[in-house]
This record gives structure tokens, sequence and C-alpha cells, in this order.
């Protein structure tokens, strides 16, 4: 099972990544066969080179991560409250997101869950 | 599928059960075959009695709930970041907790999940 540090760091390299815009470093802390379901109910990405695509599209928007309070965790699961800032079509946006890394015994994620809905999308 | 705004009253409905100690509106918001898993990896509560017993000795510790930021939604789904401060033994607590409600179709609370740890416990 992960540490609690491990995990908390984990969050902070994948925040990190989208201020470096640096979408390979995020796709480094996913396992091969990971799935990621951002926002919840949408058709999951699954495997690290669908995942890597999906994060180049997310940097090149520029968008940027600033965490909302500490990384909880449970057990081989983080849970972190967050907000996204990102500009689409000229207008300022925030989207507040929360989202859950499941990792597995190598310290891997294995599964991302994003909760966040219409309703979320704010323009500033 | 529940509104958005169904989903944001029932957790302030929840957080206001709990500043009012009142374990019985708490059990009102879930199903009655509902699941609570708090902590996440904990054997859960299954069913509305054992939901009611679990919260009256929730309420009788006096914890009390603010949350920290708006509640995502995600389909049937809200998940939502708040603090718990709690007095144990003489001593002042904040638990830091992301939970996550799944909605049933008639809207009420069929599964409720808390994420937090040992190391999301505080004493002040």
């Amino acid at each position: 099972m992960p540490s609690h540090e491990h995990m908390v760091a984990a969050v902070h390299a994948y925040v990190d990544a989208f201020a470096k815009e640096d979408s390979e470093a995020i796709a480094r802390l996913y396992a091969a066969d990971a799935i990621v379901e951002d926002p919840v109910g949408a058709v999951p990405h699954r495997g690290i080179d669908a995942i890597r695509d999906f994060y180049a599209m997310s940097i090149a928007t520029r968008a940027k991560l600033t965490l909302s309070g500490p990384v909880r965790t449970a057990g081989d699961i983080a849970a972190f409250a967050f907000s996204v800032h990102v500009t689409l079509e000229g207008s300022p946006y925030r989207i507040d997101v929360i989202d859950t890394f499941s990792f597995d015994a190598s310290g891997k994620i294995a599964e991302m869950r994003a909760f966040w809905g219409p309703l979320n999308v704010h323009q500033l």
C-alpha cells in the first residue's frame, strides 16, 4: 500500500506538471493499464497512451490547477479539491473539481475519477 | 437523475443536521438500503438502521462540519470537501474529509464514501 506521503507527493507532482505544461510528467504518474474518468460519468480513457493524449490536450489549454486544502487519503486512495483556471475562446473560467486517485501496489495511479459538472464551471 | 440543486441542498442539509445534532434528519437523507463507508476501506454500514446508529454515535461526539468550497456534482454523485471539528477526551481536533454521495433516482443517498485517514486528523 502506498504511504500517505507518497500519495500526497503524487498529487503535488500532478499540479506542478500542469504548471510546467508537462504532460509526460503526468503520464509517468499513471500505471500502464490505468483508467481516467473525467468527469465521472463520461467514457473513460483506458491505458497510458489514451491517458497521455488526454493530458496533452488538457495541457494545450494551459489549464492551471490550484489545490483547495489538504489532500485526504483513505487506504490506497487520495482525494483532493482544487480549482482549474483556464481561458476558453478568450474568456477566463474557473472550474471547481474534486479528484480521486486510486494507487496500485507499485505507487502508480491505477484509476482517476474527476467529480465536476456544468454547474461547477464559472465564467470569471 | 437528481438535479445539481437537489444534491447541493442534500449536502447542506447534512451539514445543518450536524449543527442541530439531529441524526434523524441525516437518516432521512438516505435510502432504506443505503451503504455508508466511513472511512473508505472500513467495513461499511449497510441499511438505514445501521446508518441511523452510526450517525447517532457521530452526533453524540458533537462533531461539527464546515464545508470547504463548493459542492461538486458529476452525474448522480456529489463530492464535497469539509472539516470536522470535534473534541475527543478533552482535546480539540480538526479532521479534513472529502465525502461523496451517490444518489438514487428518488433523490435519496444510496452510497456515501468518506475519504480521510489518520494523517488528516490534527490536534488543535
